[in-house]
């Protein structure tokens, strides 16, 4: 039995964190067994690569070595937990997966191809079963980010930036639809979590039937 | 006036960072202004990476993961100290670069041509000018690294892996015969350094004739 490998992507701000919770909680409730992880992170490797991409201070950051080294911690995050977890047959609900570098340094930094063909390499054929996209607008984004907390290094970048990776992920709803799940977020977490679990169902149920 | 970059490689142990300086001195003496560096490292932010790869308690890291790191370290030397450098006129002197990870990854972790493209995508076309290889079999560098000081993750690696590592150079020696030469490594520092200075002394002659 194999598992099922749910990510979950979209602007700083769209409430990925608390839906990714509430799925977790109601999987769990349902029987699945559920890993919940995030990128860049979900090691111990990874979080010290995370450390680096996110310091405030690394402001003379290339932009490539920032798509290498999401890249690396991708890579031990597959090997390390989601493949494991997957040939476990539990659930992997992923906060951000390779959709983020695509759209963050393929279309925001203006890296393009060379950054699939990098995470390519990084998942080895690991990919999402579903990936739900949270969407609210770039600047709704950056109002509940600043809102929540100090910013970070990515998300003290300029508006325009945020909406070139907004217009990236809308062109990876086109090359993926299959697994690509646009999920409007501008209402209540209520309304929210339940459009991502009438989705998840329906994904179970189809699947169930195969 | 772009300036020249010159990097060493060979197995741990082989002499490279007494030669570097060695060739540092000469240089400047005779006007150049010489440029130091290392891989992986050279900059902040590489050296940060640096610390995660050689790390021994990282004994979990991917292969992938670990060629990843080294190309993402690379592409910021190059961005931030190697390029600047040569658009100085400067000659720059690094102790590894990309022939260490296409040696020890590509060859010596089987990950193959995989090495090769993002190490591309990491130098930007920054190509070294020439390559000093420090010619001494894997036994006796593990001898001297050995007898030097505390192994690091890398060194502690088996002999089997240090022998896939010396025959990836050897295959680079092939492939890249303009700029990869290759230094009896056995006998003493001086006679050693003599030998790198000729080389050099010859590499200047034929580029100012040109």
């Amino acid at each position: 039995m194999k598992g099922i490998f749910i990510s979950f992507e979209g602007p700083d701000g769209s409430g990925k964190t608390t839906q990714i919770k509430l799925l977790s909680s109601y999987l769990e409730e349902k029987g699945y067994s559920v890993v919940m992880t995030r990128e860049p992170g979900g090691t111990a490797i990874s979080e010290k690569i995370r450390e680096i991409i996110l310091d405030p201070e690394n402001k003379e950051m290339d932009g490539m070595t920032e798509a290498l080294l999401y890249a690396a911690a991708r890579a031990q995050h597959v090997a390390q937990i989601i493949k494991p977890s997957l040939d476990e047959g539990k659930v992997v609900l992923t906060d951000r997966f390779m959709d983020s570098s695509i759209a963050y340094q393929g279309y925001g930094r203006h890296l393009g191809d060379k950054i699939r063909t990098i995470n390519e390499y990084a998942v080895a054929g690991t990919q999402p079963d579903i990936t739900f996209f949270l969407d609210i607008s770039a600047e709704e984004g950056i109002k509940r980010a600043e809102h929540r907390n100090k910013l970070d290094r990515l998300e003290k970048e300029s508006l325009d930036f945020h909406r070139t990776v907004y217009e990236g992920y809308m062109e990876l709803a086109k090359i993926y639809p299959g697994r690509f799940v646009i999920i409007d977020a501008s209402g209540s977490i209520e309304d929210v979590f339940e459009d991502i679990k009438g989705r998840f169902e329906e994904y179970a149920k189809d699947h169930e039937e195969q």
